[in-house]
């Protein structure tokens, strides 16, 4: 039986899933690849600390050379996280003529083009199922199991953590500042979590996704991004009597010839498939014009999840006998514009001075912005202020603008509390 | 540029789908796959019909061997459905070293061992991606995206017709004639619907899913079936009232050496990311040892979504250059014993009369029957008669049926109206 030799460029948490699953699973990987994976060397920097793996001392390295330059390693497998010296290890392997794996959405959002340019001149393949929604197959179900589609919109839930504390937020009614140090506590945040909490993780990852879908490199510059550190209990309260749960979107749509994409918290009706999506848990739904929706929903994180994904890239791999790349993933010919229109429902929640004609007065400027109501909730408290909730129609982004800075200027309105996007129902 | 030469058995529905979505992606299939798809031939019955596709008139024959013997086809595309002559075509094209691709679960689930065995011989490929849920590429993702997986379970909802019906009775509060007389009326369903509604046409994807989950065969009669019919507006107002809705599931599950499958209407909790799928939507929820659980949802049927599936493997086969084939998909080196344990929660429902004492008696057989009550619901209606209603802890279904023999015999029990399944919450 055939031999496929891996080397592993780190030996963190992901790492170690790696290697925990090719010893559990050893017999059906086999039964099903007619290949035997063995794993020849990892990259280490520490050769003498203990590790939870069950690898002779000799495979560890502190020198990358001895995987990226070896006779004896077919695939390369990047684990090592960032984008230095991550790149320049992919692209010596890739220039060596190595397969790569990767799990590093920074890395493919950041040099993507440039990596698989160079995987195609050398004929070898650069695969990253692992870096988007840990192990859920998204990025392979659109390459190789939907490419009859045309795709024009994907977006879901792709950060775990933010998923887990707007999740704890809503179902304990917590504020932001509790739930995240609970879920620092749990190990579910990072002790610095603003890359999570603003949305840059989320960016990383909707930029592949929409380089996937539609064929075309997005900068991050070009991702608007939101994120949820100013999302309220009252937002969460209002958002589950209007019948909606709020979570953190990335999304990617094609119009014409427009991509627009961003990050953002968004109202999700509670009868849509991505509200019952909680805690650590992530989906993405994919509009093609042939299949439709089509929803993946699975663990966006972890070793196992995640060690599973790299695996899956690494049997496709040796399954191809490391057969030559000479097809570019999905591209396109067309050249889309990065657009930021923000077309969409919105909910609107500011405090205001309880009397009344205030309500008609902010509905008028509303009406003068062709912004048109889906619901208003207004609560006579009795009290000085009173908070007032509008759900608008679809419209453009700068037309609630343009309403609110003229609803500002009115001196009964005491505070514009929170402008939220309300999914434009999908399904 | 290549041209891959594909011919069609069959012009119905999915037919169509399979001719529309080739002509309307063409740019995009082409620069995907550096190929060009063309249908060479089409099998139909009557020369004369006129048809809603845009092909020349020249391209349809009634010979079928002008499609699995001719030399300029190098994808068979099976869309006829049914048993015979089916098979004998798709047999038969196999040793003509075609690849064949179908969407015929019947085949399939009957006939699709030796099938795959005629296909491995002759180094060809045998694809059935549409033959379960239509658009969701559930069979290719198990195969290609998760194989890293040891698989411990797959279920889901897989039938459109009974899952609109089942929704239908439930948000509009229809006795299961009057949905099913309105889901034939909207071609949701079959003028015979007995095939959905006894559970059939699951029964038949079920196995499927469980062959490339286990990598065992499983014989139709294997599968312990119950179908919808008895569904009552009453159970459904009940599931409500506990949490749950009512959905047909069809579900597959390995432990040890055994595979317990079966297809029955079982409560899902609403908080589980089934319970969202409606009307003519499919969802599969799946299991393994790396990645936990995965779900798929996506339109379950109609000539779009599986056109998109159909034309899923066409792509495949075509982009791999018509490598031959010489692995069995997902063989398994372990024999399962199939057994029919019913290990799961229950919801029973009963008529009794109304008076002190008959909760006691019946409680007191259950217990002695090893059944622990997670919820019981008693009305007292002031009438002769009370429903009651109980949901079980879990426990295997002789149990159940053990104990329900001694309630029979109860003067004070006038009738049991319902036993189904109660999920076991797997997320």
């Amino acid at each position: 039986m055939e031999t496929v030799r891996i080397g592993i460029l780190g030996m963190g948490t992901v790492a170690s899933g790696l290697a925990h699953i090719m010893a559990l699973n050893q017999d059906i990987i086999q039964y099903r690849t007619g290949k035997i994976l063995e794993i020849e060397k990892v990259l280490v920097k520490n050769l003498n600390k203990n590790r939870d793996v069950d690898l002779d001392r000799t495979r560890f390295t502190i020198n990358v050379l001895e995987i990226i330059d070896n006779q004896n390693v077919d695939i390369v497998v990047e684990l090592i996280g960032g984008i230095h010296p991550a790149f320049e290890y992919v692209r010596d392997a890739l220039k060596n003529k190595k397969h790569v794996v990767t799990a590093n959405k920074a890395l493919i959002a950041t040099h993507g083009e440039e990596l698989e340019n160079i995987a195609l001149e050398n004929g070898v393949r650069l695969m990253y199922e692992a870096s988007v929604g840990g192990g859920i197959p998204i990025i392979n179900t659109m390459i190789n199991n939907l490419p009859a589609n045309d795709f024009t919109e994907i977006s879901g839930i792709v950060n775990g953590t933010t998923n887990y504390i707007l999740t704890q937020m809503t179902e304990r009614n917590l504020e932001f500042d509790q739930a995240i140090k609970e879920a620092q506590e749990m190990g579910f945040a990072e002790a610095d979590p603003s890359s999570d909490v603003e949305g840059d993780d989320a960016a990383f990852k909707i930029a592949i996704l929409s380089y996937i879908a539609f064929g075309q490199r997005i900068g991050l510059n070009e991702v608007p991004k939101e994120g949820i550190a100013h999302i309220s209990r009252e937002d969460i309260k209002y958002a589950d009597e209007l019948g909606y749960v709020i979570k953190l979107i990335a999304s990617s749509q094609k119009r014409e010839n427009e991509i627009e994409l961003r990050v953002h918290p968004t109202f999700i009706s509670k009868k849509h498939p991505l509200a019952t999506v909680k805690n650590e848990f992530n989906a993405v739904l994919l509009k093609g014009n042939a299949v439709g929706e089509v929803m993946l929903y699975g663990k966006g994180a972890g070793a196992m999840p995640t060690g599973s994904a790299v695996l899956g890239d690494i049997i496709a791999i040796a399954k191809e006998k490391f057969g030559e790349n000479k097809q570019p993933i999905h591209p396109s010919s067309t050249k889309y514009k990065i657009v930021n229109k923000g077309y969409s429902q919105y909910y609107i929640r500011m405090d205001v001075v309880d009397k009344p004609g205030v309500l008609g007065y902010i509905s008028n400027i509303f009406g003068k912005n062709n912004i048109s109501l889906a619901s208003v909730v207004q609560r006579y408290k009795h009290d000085l202020v009173a908070p007032l909730v509008f759900i608008t129609h679809e419209v453009e982004r700068k037309n609630i603008d343009d309403a609110l800075q003229e609803v500002r200027t009115y001196s009964n309105v005491l505070k514009i509390a929170s402008i939220i996007t309300v999914e434009k129902s999908i399904i």
